[in-house]
C-alpha cells in the first residue's frame, strides 16, 4: 500500500488536499444537496421546522476496533445520534458528521466507513448536511473518531422527558440486552463463540415513532447505552425521585450473550446496547406499546420489565431488581470502568 | 498529583464517575437550564425557530498547544462553530460539546478550558445545551479534542452563500491576517518575539449582524481559518465561477506577524485566522460595509482588499494578487500540510 492510500496530514490542512478527500470521500459518499452547496453552515429550511421545538443532540465515536460484527463505527456514529434525538420523541432529519483521523488511517477502511455512514442516514431517513475534518499525528488518535451532531423536529403535542416519570409507569425494553457489549468486546479480545454475536447497533427512531402512534402519551425514551440498562434506569429514578423495581426474569437476553457475560463477569445490566430502547409509558398504556413494538421488527423481542414504584426510602430514589428467587438486589450504576471504547 | 486529580477511563464509563465528572465539572462549569434536564437531546424552544430557517455547523477542534496567548482550545472551539453559524448570516444561539478526553488529562486543565468555554459561549450569546463525552487510553489521543456543532437561525430577507458572488463585488477583510497562526506556531517552537503574538480568537456573529444591518444585500462571508485566506477565496471562486483579484498592500497585516513569516518561511495568505472575516458586498455598499466593521472594536483593522472579476480563462476561477510592484501572482490553495493541528 503506498503512502497515497493512507490519510495524511496534509489531508488536513485546509489545503488542495482537503478539498481533493472531501471532494472524493465525503461528497461522493454521502453527499446531500446541502452539504453540496460547499458554505461553512448548511442552510435548512422546510415547514417541519417552523413547528418551533427541535431535538438536539450530540455524540462522539471512539468505539474500538472499528469494524465489528454487526457494523462498524459509521454505523454507530449515526444510529447513536439519531437515537439520541428521537428519544426526545422527534423525528431527526439532520445530521453532522466531524472526522477526526489519524495520519496513516487506510483511506479503503475510510471510504468503507463513509459507504455505511451513507446506507445508515438513508435507513434512519436522515440527511448528513454538514461536516469537518481534522487530521492528528500518528499516535495522536487511534484510526478514526466521529462526532455526529444531530437535529430532528418534535411534533406538535409530544413531551417526553425522563423527569415526566411518576409511580405505576412500566417500563419496557425494545428486544435483547447487551448484544453491542459483547460483540465488541469479542471481537476485540478474539473469543468466538458458538455463534458471532452481532452489534445489535440500528436506527430506532421510526420504532419511536411507532409507539408514539400507539402511545401518544409516552413518558420517556432512552436508548441503554454505555453503562447499560442500569445506567439508564437510575438516570430516570435520579430524573424523576422515584423508585424503580425491574423484575430480572421478564428482561430478554440472548443465552450466547447470557453464557459471555457469565464467561467474562460481566453484569449483563451494565453491558452496552446500541440498538435498543428503554421506554416508560402509563401502567394502562403499557401492552399498547408492547404490541407496537412487536409489530416492528426492531422490536419483536419487547417485553414489559418493571415498574417505577413511590420512594420507600428518604435516600435518593433506588433501582431494584427482583431475582428469579424472590430476593431482591441494588441495581447500581457502574463503579470504574468496564469496556473502554465500546462506542 | 494524584490520580484522582486527572482524567481516568472510568470518567467516560457511563457509570457513577462518569456522571461525577458531568455533574461537578460540565453541570457546575457550563450548564445552562436545557443542558441540566439531563436528557439525551436538548429540547430547543422558541419563537425564533418559527422562522424555519436555521443554519447548522460542525467543527472539531485539536489544536496544539491547547493553551496559547490568547485563549485556548475552549474558546476556539466556541468561536469556531459561532463564526460558521453566523457566515450563513444567522443568529447562532444554541451549541453542543463533545469532548474526547486522553486518559491522564490533568481535571484543572479541563476546568479551566470549562470555563474559558462558558466565557466564550456568554460573550457570543449563545448556550450549551447538550453534550458528550468520551475518554480513550493514554496515547490514543492528545489530552483533550472538542466538537462543537450549533445551530442558528436565519432572519427574514437574509440570503448569503458563496454562490451569491458576482463580478464587480468588493471582497474585505475584518482584521489583520495571520494572527492565530503565528500565535500557535510561536508558542509551540518556544519563538519569541519582541511583542507576544496573541490569538485572534473571536466570536464574530455581532460583528456580521452589524454588517448585515448595514448591507442587508451583503453576498457572502467566510473566516479564513485553515489554509488562510488563499484557501476562502479560492472557494468563494469555485462556488462563483469568477476570478478574484486581491490588492496584496490593501491586506492588513500586523508588523510582527509579517516579519514572523518571513522569518520562518510562511506566506501570510496561506496561515490560519479564527477571529477575521472575509466579507463579499456588492460594489456600491463596500464604503457602507467597512464603515460597519470599523465602528465594531474587532473590525478596527478592516480593508476593502479586492474586487471580484469575470472569468478571464476558460480553465479553472483564479484568485490573484497584485503586488506592490505592479506584477500578479497565482494565490493558489495551500499545497501539502503548513501547520499541522492548528485549530
Amino acid at each position: 500500500m503506498s503512502h497515497t492510500d493512507r490519510v495524511l496530514l496534509a489531508h488536513g490542512s485546509g489545503g488542495v488536499m482537503m478539498k481533493n478527500l472531501i471532494d472524493e470521500v465525503f461528497y461522493e459518499g454521502y453527499g446531500s444537496d446541502l452539504l453540496l452547496t460547499g458554505d461553512d453552515a448548511a442552510v435548512l429550511q422546510s415547514d417541519a421546522l417552523k413547528e418551533g421545538r427541535l431535538a438536539f443532540s450530540t455524540d462522539s465515536f471512539v468505539v474500538s476496533p472499528q469494524f465489528f460484527p454487526g457494523g462498524n463505527i459509521g454505523r454507530l456514529a449515526v444510529c447513536g445520534t439519531v437515537n439520541d434525538v428521537a428519544t426526545a420523541g422527534a423525528t431527526p432529519l439532520y445530521l453532522s458528521i466531524g472526522m477526526i483521523l489519524e495520519e496513516g488511517f487506510e483511506l479503503e477502511s475510510l471510504k468503507e466507513i463513509v459507504k455505511t455512514i451513507k446506507e445508515t442516514a438513508l435507513e434512519a431517513g436522515v440527511s448528513i448536511v454538514t461536516g469537518d475534518t481534522k487530521v492528528v499525528e500518528r499516535g495522536k488518535a487511534d484510526k478514526i473518531y466521529i462526532n455526529t451532531s444531530g437535529i430532528g423536529v418534535i411534533p406538535k403535542g409530544v413531551e417526553v422527558s425522563g423527569h415526566r416519570i411518576a409511580p405505576g409507569d412500566k417500563i419496557l425494553v425494545s428486544g435483547t440486552l447487551g448484544d453491542h457489549g459483547i460483540a465488541i468486546i469479542s471481537q476485540r479480545e478474539g473469543l468466538s463463540f458458538s455463534t458471532t454475536i452481532q452489534s445489535d447497533a440500528a436506527p430506532l427512531n421510526h420504532l419511536i415513532s411507532d409507539v408514539l402512534k400507539a402511545v401518544p402519551q409516552a413518558k420517556a425514551f432512552r436508548d441503554p447505552t454505555r453503562g447499560g440498562l442500569a445506567s439508564t434506569l437510575n438516570e430516570f429514578a435520579e430524573q424523576s425521585g422515584c423508585d424503580i423495581v425491574v423484575e430480572e426474569a421478564a428482561v430478554p437476553v440472548k443465552a450466547e450473550v447470557k453464557a459471555a457475560c457469565d464467561m467474562l463477569g460481566y453484569d449483563i445490566f451494565q453491558v452496552a446496547n446500541e440498538g435498543k430502547m428503554v421506554i416508560v409509558v402509563p401502567p394502562e398504556d403499557a401492552k399498547a406499546a408492547l404490541s407496537a413494538l412487536h409489530a416492528n421488527p426492531l422490536g419483536k423481542d419487547a417485553a414489559i420489565i418493571g415498574e417505577v414504584k413511590s420512594p420507600r426510602k428518604t435516600e435518593k430514589p433506588l433501582v431494584s431488581l427482583k431475582t428469579p428467587f424472590g430476593s431482591e438486589r441494588v441495581l447500581d450504576m457502574l463503579v470504574g470502568e468496564q469496556l473502554p471504547r465500546i462506542c
